[in-house]
């Protein structure tokens, strides 16, 4: 048995961070990059530029993988049905892919499955949506079934007027309308799992998710202020979704938490974002559990490596000289772990993430965020 | 500013260990290498096939590189003295990298310092071997002092007739002789600091080293039995070192413990097998510290993230079915790292090593040796 070749759609930032993982186990990965400058294939020697749009490309470039595992969920379901045709081993596979890519399939199944998400309807009418409306309230949440278009996906609207525009504008780029109540939580909170095809499962701790703009920003673990029942409970939810959606790899699932309830928001089946501390504070990280995952391999401890830890994303703003920030950050603080995604900076952009472990989370926060700030030019001291 | 080129020339398990770091710190790394298959070329997708004895090409490789290290201590003195001459940045410089290179030139440096080394002559003739037996008893350690050659670099010999024998092979290669006593030592440690060019330095713990047939095959941090006072001493006498040789990036000084005293054996100019347990058991490892020493940015902590870590050399034996074993070991323990550097399996090679982390030394050792027994196939259960 010679190393295995994984094959990874998709070169962004989490195709770039399983290859660490992949040189420690010895297992080679091969990428699909739209460009050799995409953040992935800068540092993976193996890469194919084409579009995962291209069935033939695909095609070629799954030759002589053992696994293809995926960067994103964008992959049209031809392209991944073409690919099962050929007789490729798909992890997660397209059966389980499907409630990650489409917003109204994953709200049938987990309500089905009695799992607690918000309010939700298929919104076809005007009509549909005033019953709807007077449902839940204004305002409320439109989503586009699979996903966004233009840098959008998510609505709120406040009257039937400004939401007929919207499921207009859906239904104009060929989409379906997922409306759903605006929840009142207290706070956001994710939790993941890995899940190999023979049905291991780890869970990892439970974390708080903060957003700024809708974007992920900061993520602490363990989640501050959670029983132990309660993350349980969170726990419990995700590794039964993962079993009754034959997930395979990493699973993320960002929950409303309203105080009393915990609502599921959002699925990825993949590294995800809310698990990027892993990579200093984990015993194993999220992206070298998602490759023992998705290799069918035993999967690795998810237990911390200290009592707390923080992760602040770098989101870019108007400083684009990176490195020599960084190095004033560094000497400020010896213990700070800055990743760099090799990206050019562009406001809002992500280009990186801070992570700090240590004792004392009001310590951790601090130093966090100053070298996040720092590194994106929010301050100058 | 962009991101910094590293140019790494030598293409082994220490370049293919520097490039998850560079991945992290989002710089880039481009190597020297004998082929495109060698342990770091698989993984670095900018890579040059090349001798790192070819002078031109070793310079056209140096072109748009930053700052150029060091894989390994082999880069003759012609080749270094060209690209200081083309104006290349070079870390460590010829000026340090020469007394990791020639060990007649380290023990008179260190003597001429008051560093205590073991008793050691420079041998022209029968003669003068005679008189430092006389001195010193037999068996006593020879050494061609410019490195090894055919696999060969250090010989015990007991009888003034086997010395003969081996002082005419060494001259025969071109080689000055080094002799030194056989130090009777109760163990041997090493001490690691990493030194960037303007003069920062961190001190790594102390660990102890266990070889095996000359080669290093487990490594404890911290140093078991090791007083504070003597893990001071031991410390100081690196930083000094570093420091009075202007090293730059890692260096690694090899002790002799002798209870009492400690001697120093050798010295290198790199990342070294002693510092691999700092992959999971530092802050900062030290392929992420020689990166940022020898870019003059500011260093990591070197502090550990558990009370104690252990490093096991996977040493090849019979068992080339690497993947199979490791599967039973990741399933047998979710907590052991594995390193792997994508090496085929010959009898006696390094082809990775295991580290194992946490609050029972006792326990770390029996799992790391497990691991590393059933990854080599001396165990089967």
């Amino acid at each position: 048995m010679s190393a295995p070749r994984i094959g990874v759609i998709g070169a962004g930032q989490l195709a770039r961070m399983m290859q660490p993982c992949a040189i420690d186990l010895g297992i080679n990965l091969r990428v699909l990059c739209n460009s050799p400058e995409e953040s992935a294939a800068q540092v993976i020697p193996d890469k194919v530029v084409a579009s995962h749009s291209d069935i033939e490309a695909v095609l070629d470039f799954a030759k002589d993988c053992d696994i293809i595992t995926f960067d994103h969920e964008h992959v049209p379901s031809e392209v991944l049905q073409a690919l099962v045709a050929a007789g490729h081993n798909l992890q997660p596979n397209p059966s389980a892919l499907q409630f990650a890519q489409d917003k109204l399939m994953m709200r049938a199944a987990l309500t089905e499955a009695g799992i607690a998400c918000p309010k939700w309807a298929h919104i076809s009418s005007e009509q549909q949506l005033e019953d709807f409306a007077l449902q839940v309230g204004w305002p409320l949440v439109l989503k586009s079934a699979k996903g966004g278009y233009d840098g959008k996906g998510v609505w709120v609207v406040d009257t039937q007027e400004q939401a007929a525009a919207v499921i207009a504008d859906i239904h104009a780029h060929g989409q379906e309308v997922l409306a759903e109540e605006r929840v009142p939580f207290v706070r956001e909170i994710a939790a993941q799992v890995a899940r190999s095809p023979h049905g291991q499962c780890v869970a990892y701790p439970i974390v708080q998710s903060t957003q700024t703009d809708g974007i992920c920003h900061e993520v602490i673990a363990p989640c501050p202020d959670l029983t132990e029942q309660r993350t349980a409970k969170a726990q419990e939810m995700a590794l039964k979704i993962a079993a009754m959606l034959d997930v395979t790899g990493m699973l993320a699932v960002e929950i409303f938490d309203t105080g009393t309830q915990f609502l599921v928001n959002e699925l990825a089946m993949r590294p995800h974002n809310s698990g990027h501390w892993t990579m200093n504070g984990a015993v194993t990280s999220q992206f070298e559990n998602h490759l023992r995952a998705v290799l069918d391999w035993p999967l690795g401890s998810p237990a911390m490596v200290a009592p707390h830890a923080i992760m602040v994303n770098l989101l870019g703003k108007d400083l684009d000289n990176l490195h020599s920030a960084f190095r004033h950050v560094m000497a400020r603080d010896p213990g700070i772990k800055v990743h760099l995604y090799g990206k050019t900076v562009k406001p809002g952009r992500k280009i990186g993430h801070v992570n700090a472990l240590g004792d004392n989370l009001e310590d951790l926060k601090q130093r966090a965020w100053h070298a996040a700030d720092y590194l994106t030019g929010v301050i100058d001291e």
